[in-house]
């Protein structure tokens, strides 16, 4: 049976120190609970904080990597997938996930939240601005769950996971 | 010299009737205008009727299709991208446009104004929701202009098309 | 009706001068014919050559471009589409071309032949070694034809292109 | 660190027996090692046998997916990664993979052994014809090795990513 995968997603180099932090704890709680934590794997924000996070909590750690370029690549990574794919590779990022925790809304979160939406998976935001609270409510309706901490974002991850199985 | 690209993008099925009008309308002055009209190829929704606007208006059209189901594919395209990548070509889409025009907020149709805002494309705005708005303009400061008509929307196209060169 | 569409594909950097004087006339004679030439659309070698054979024979041409850097796109495109899918964008280049010629035997070029057989395209073999002749031919059937001039290569083109319709 | 990922690339529906069993056999040596073992994924031939292969060998598992359709997805992978990008997904096999094990020589796996020698990744053929044999050697040179059984082909593994390393 396949492992149960949990999308952190959020920026990279734009990050804040605070959702950083928050990623890293999310990550942590889902792999001690047995979730592999999949990111879009650069070695930076959000990607890499979740990564990290999960390894601190014993779990495994899968990064999917929008170019070939080893530098970018997050160390806490176990398994790369290699794309190429540029942002391409944010389709991929969704379709693999189980549930999606979005982290921030940078430009290219932001693309996840909608894409996710698209293909009717579970969307949790944390650390979401009220307008864009407003507005992937809007276009998801119940498919998208609001957050404010980690902790409350993965009890919703747990509660998320229980309705689709 | 490449040709001017206009992306105009939008859901299918479910698109209302008002906004498959504007992206039909404004397909024709672009067209009549010189640009090449893009969309997602569907034969269905802003996708199909932007593409016979362009054809009223003279001009060429160019579908970025999804898969290769020639059932699906819009008769209005001149030229046919067969992609085969599902909603990753979203981001073929947004690449390839030198302008790209949002009509409505469907979450395929969102995803791709996030991806134009990550690409540093402008993007207007064309029947999008006050929610939408106010998040699109959040995440994307100037690069976001708003239309509540085509023919507001082509002038802005040719206003930022002016600024791009 | 969507255009007819012929795939010249080939390498870049490493295509020999012989094989790139085959690709300009391949391109004119294709284009003077009505047929849109598209290529990889990098400025370089068979996709630059068969660009450029396509402008001078008066036609229409179509680059997929591997990546979003502006400086490697041949200036012989009318319409270039950006994928930034890396050699991926190798099965959009097949599944777009109504008929294909791979120009060569590059590994690139090569991986091309192998997508068109998959997705039973026809194939022509312009300027291949006897040994990817006998391998393509083993594993592609009728499928795959063998050319050693331009001109007997644009042969092969209108009578496989006929079967087709 | 990353893990070891050892990439078995083969047909699905018209994979034969003899080549099945060889794919089945060399999963379950290199899993025995330590390799994750990736496939294309699907519940057919090689892709599948591969992976069951590996998780008898006490491995973990790796399928880079096709399409979204659960019902073609092997159950023998621990991980799914869904890409809904059809063949264009062939290119991420094989970037994800250290080493490259091409069991026979359908068309998608030869597409693939193609994208390894452009990505300079070491290659095994395995069951391939002397056609494919003489072809892949001439346009790959000393990154293709030749095995005719599983043990030969792990024994090249073994070798090739020592000298990776």
């Amino acid at each position: 049976m396949p492992k149960k995968i949990l999308g952190i997603m959020g920026e990279g180099e734009s990050a804040s120190p605070e959702i950083i932090e928050q990623a890293f704890k999310l990550g942590q709680l889902a792999a001690a609970d047995g979730w592999v934590v999949l990111t879009g794997g650069r070695n930076c924000g959000v990607m890499h904080a979740a990564l990290e996070g999960a390894k601190a909590g014993g779990g495994q750690t899968l990064a999917i990597l929008p170019s070939t370029d080893h530098s970018s690549m997050s160390p806490a990574a176990d398994i790369r997938i290699v794309t190429a794919l540029s942002s391409a590779r944010n389709h991929v990022n969704v379709l693999t996930s189980d549930v999606v925790v979005a982290c921030g809304t940078g430009p290219g979160t932001s693309s996840e939240i909608c894409l996710a939406i698209k293909e009717k998976k579970p969307v949790i935001l944390l650390g979401c601005s009220k307008t864009g609270q407003a507005f992937f409510q809007e276009i998801g309706g119940p498919l998208v769950q609001i957050a404010s901490t980690a902790q409350a974002a993965y009890d919703l991850v747990v509660r998320l996971s229980a309705v689709i199985e």
